[in-house]
Order: structure tokens, then sequence, then C-alpha cells
């Protein structure tokens, strides 16, 4: 058994569809096809440590993912999150790899999900791209809707000006036109397709500048404490996607929209169920959609499978 | 980052005292410096898993263990048993190493936990030590004994010849003088220091067959299902330990025993409590004590804390 390093994982990952990927894993989640046990938290006096573990039912493997966040490392140079992931064949119980992609990997799953739901509920002529935030996920979700929409216009909103130009010189999203600012409303009154990154724990977006038309994936909350929407967004939206029901009514914006009383009218509906067809995405250009995307182990699972299966031969 | 293989765990394990960080381990866990959390478990159609993880807090490591049964495996050539631990830095959540022990370090740690339990329970002058069972349990806990106790006398149950055959027949307990039977009745009748390791759910030890200056060690029953002692045995004990009084609650003979309400005068004091001194172990040679160990993860910490100091150096 040999482990497989984060370059060998960065060396197999442009040859792999993750957005197909994270699409059947959602359908299987939905359909009731995958064991997902609750996440084993550690907490630590200076850092937080999450295992998420499960597996589809009838797959090859179970996944065992370990995935730590330790907010004092940056003062120290390294990294603040880390984590690997196990893959266990699910007939025997045999370690079959160990994939130490330093958490690199739920970057990318998280931001293939995100274009899982702009491929599903964006409006189908996106006219400006928003982008809130600037980290690595703000980086990521720009460069998988690439893929996905023909829109190369882009606002991104950041705290700071310096953050803001190092997004603006980023290579990767060289192909994207990319505009700047501070502004926040500015990015509601000028895009249709906007993407929320960041770990507010206060609303970013408001329902006074929301237009018709727009649709918004909400990647920042994964917590019962976090919220980048105004609760009015979803209880003005049309369609509210969740991508765990169940994990959406304890953590992220649905939560939050819920405990305000705001969603009695419009109880979300599940990702896997919009991209199977068994419940209807946007069906015209003027309704309001957003997804509330929180991370679910089934992402882990599929995309360690897709890795594992480029690399077998390796390992 | 280098794994740690089993045959490296086995070279180095002889040079470590199990013994003693089993001790250390358990005094930490009653002295309320260890995190736990709960036992997270995956159960599959052909095999489950469980994922035990924790750390004393102040030490250099987290660590998490992956531990497998899978049953069907022995048709397939395979072990039933699997698992590995990992170790990670407590300050920084980075990944220290992985020992791929196969399930051997829990094996260890289990049965010097069972030395520990004699080291402070058992009477002063073993006549002759009990073993009920033939497995890899009951080899390695008259292995560890033997550290720990005088007598090389020993009277060894199992349900089937062939069983016993290759039990006596094992070279690392030559030392032993080893007589065999399968009328375990005799177990009781002729022994003092009795260690209990099978999966059994119905009693194999009996109340009527218990004599004064008994100490029984129970390591087999580690589910809410699994019962080696009729509970009688555990109402007239002079002494009952738990190795964590939170998991016997819930499992093991001590949970069945208070489950048949025969455990209304003698609740359980904890295995840290008597090596620390808090609480009384044996004080005559006439009592009867008895202990009763599910496994608890501050063991996994300790044994993998120590594997990995010794092999430090060559990660």
């Amino acid at each position: 058994m040999k482990t497989i390093s984060l370059e060998q994982i960065r060396s197999v990952l442009p040859g792999i569809d993750v957005v197909a990927a994270m699409e059947e894993g959602f359908v299987a989640y939905s359909e009731g096809r995958c064991i997902v046990p609750p996440v084993g938290e550690l907490l630590l006096e200076k850092g937080e440590v999450h295992i998420k573990y499960g597996c589809i039912k009838g797959d090859e493997f179970y996944v065992i993912k370990v995935a730590s966040g330790f907010y004092g490392n940056a003062a120290l140079g390294l990294p603040t999150g880390s984590g690997l992931m196990l893959l266990f064949n699910q007939e025997t119980g045999e370690l079959a790899t160990i994939l130490l992609d330093e958490g690199h990997l739920t970057d990318i799953r998280t931001a293939a999900a995100g274009a899982v739901a702009a491929k599903h509920l964006a409006p189908k002529n996106v006219s400006k791209i928003g982008i809130v935030g600037t980290g690595v996920q703000a980086r990521l979700q720009l460069l998988f809707l690439g893929g996905i929409v023909m829109c190369r216009d882009v606002l991104v909103w950041g705290r700071g000006a310096k953050q803001l130009e190092e997004y603006s010189a980023e290579t990767s999203l060289d192909t994207f036109s990319i505009e700047t600012t501070t502004d926040a409303a500015r990015i509601q009154k000028e895009c249709d397709l906007i993407v929320t990154t960041t770990p507010s724990k206060s609303p970013l977006l408001f329902f006074d500048h929301l237009r018709p038309g727009t649709h918004i994936t909400a990647v920042g909350s994964d917590t019962s404490e976090k919220q980048e929407l105004e609760s009015g967004i979803l209880s003005h939206a049309d369609i509210v996607v969740a991508d765990s029901i169940a994990q959406c009514l304890e953590r992220g914006e649905i939560f939050r929209a819920l405990s305000d009383g705001a969603m009695d009218a419009n109880f979300p509906i599940e990702l896997g169920k919009v991209i199977s067809g068994e419940s209807a995405g946007r069906t015209d250009s003027e309704q309001i959609t957003v997804a509330d995307l929180t991370g679910v182990a089934v992402q882990d699972i599929k995309i360690a499978e897709a890795v594992y299966r480029e690399l077998r031969s390796e390992v």
C-alpha cells in the first residue's frame, strides 16, 4: 500500500470530470443510496478536526476524510486547513490507499458543487458573474464556473484592496475579465450569477438589492453561526436548493432563514433531485434561485474514488 | 511523511513498556485530562467500522484509529480485523505519521490493559491462571500476564479440541505449563486469576462456582449484547472495576449486570483511580474482584505515541 501525494493528485485532477462526479454523488445521496453517519468532531485548544465518512451502497470503497482547521497556523507560516482521505474496500475492509491531499480535494469538490448548482439553476444567459470573497473558494468557484457558463465578465467583492489586487492577478483566472469592488451592493445590482464564499457571520447580500433572474450559490456558511445572505433573500426566492436537507436544517443559510421564521412558504428541495429531474430547477429567466451548499460526505467519497481510479496502477 | 509498517511496529514493540503506558493512559482518563468523543460507527453489509479518536490534553499528538471487522474475510483467506492509527500534531493539525498496524496495536493494548487489571487486582500469590477462549486475546493476555505474576500454571477453556491443541502449541507461550479443558466450571474451581476473552452472548462463568480470592478480567464483551459473566458474579464481587465508567454503563459486563438490576450495591470504580491510589484496589486475599475492560481510545493514543517515539527518526 502506497500513499498518494498531493503532487500526484494534482497531476490527475485535470483529467477527471469532477462536476459529473459531484452530480452522480448528489443524485445517489438524494436517492438514499448512501450511508453517511454524523460528522465526528474533535475540538482542541488551537484548532478543530472533522471526520466525515461513509459510502455509496454497492460501490467499491468506503471513505473516511479527516479535515482540520488550525487558525494560528498562518502565524507559523503553515496552511490553516489540512486533511487526508482514506479509501477502504467495502467488501473486506482492506485499506486501498491514503490520499494525502492536504485539504485540496475538499476545496476542489466544494468548487465543483458550485458549478453543479450553477449548471442546474443559473439563468441561461449569464450577463455577469459576481464573486463574494477573495480566498481559495472565491478563485476555485470561478474557475469551475468557467466550464459551465459562457460569460467571462466578473465582479469580485472583497474587504480590502490588497486581497482584490491579488485576486485579479491570479493567473489561473486569466481567461476572465475581472473587475473588483468593496461595495457588496454592486454585486447584486450588476450580476445574475453570484457565489458567496466568505466565513461571514452577518449578511453581505440583502433582499432590498435582489433582482429578478438572479441565482445565488452560498458556499461560505457551513455552521449554525455563519450567514452571508439576509434571510429575506431565501424567503423571497422562487426556489431554494440544499445539498443535503438534513444538514441544511442544522447549519448554513437555510438553517438561519428557518430560525428567523423566514422560510415557511418555500421549503428547500434537494440538489440531487434537481439534477435527476425529480424536482424542477429553474423554469424561467425571471426566477430567483438560491443554492445552499454546506458540504456532504458523498462529495468526498466521489472525488476520492475518481482520483484513486486514475492512480490505481501506481499504488 | 512516511507510513510505518506492521513489521516496523513489531520490531520496536519489545522495547516499549506497554503496561506502564496503559497505566498512564487510564490515570489521565480518570483524571479528566482526555478528550474522547463518542465512537464513530459505519455499519456495512459485510462488516463494521469503528473510529475511535481523541487526545490527552497538552500531549504532542491527537490520534484517530480506524478498526474494522469483516466476518466473511476468513472464507477469503483474509484476517477478519484490520485497522490503522493516524497521529496528528495537537498544535498545528499536521499529520505526523500513519501506523499501518492492521489492528495489531489494538490487540496489544487490549492485552496490556488485562495485565494492568491483574497487577492492581489479582491476589498476591496466584495459584493458577484461567483463560477462557483460545483466540488472539486468549494468547496475548497470557503473554502479558507473564510479566505481572510469577505463576506459570495455566488452565485454558475452549469449545473444541482443535482450538485447544493449537493454543497449547503456541510457541510464544512456551514458558507456561498449559492444561486444557472444555468444562468451563473447572476454570472457576481451579483458577484464581481468570481472563475471559470470547465474544459469547451468554454467560460462561457463573456465580455458583465463584470462589473467594478470585480475580476475573472480562475482556470479551465490548457491546451491549455480549456477556461472559453471569450478573450474579458482579453483584457478589467485593470490587468491580471499569476501564471507563461512562462506557461500561452502555456496554459490556457492567451494562448487562446493571440491566439485570444486579449491581445496586457495588457501583463500579474506575481503573485509573485504582492505579493512582484514589480508589482502593484489592486489600485482602479473600476478596472477589472483577475488571470489565471495554477498550478506551486513550489506550490507542498511548500506544500510538509510544510506537511513534521509537520510530520517529525513521519517518
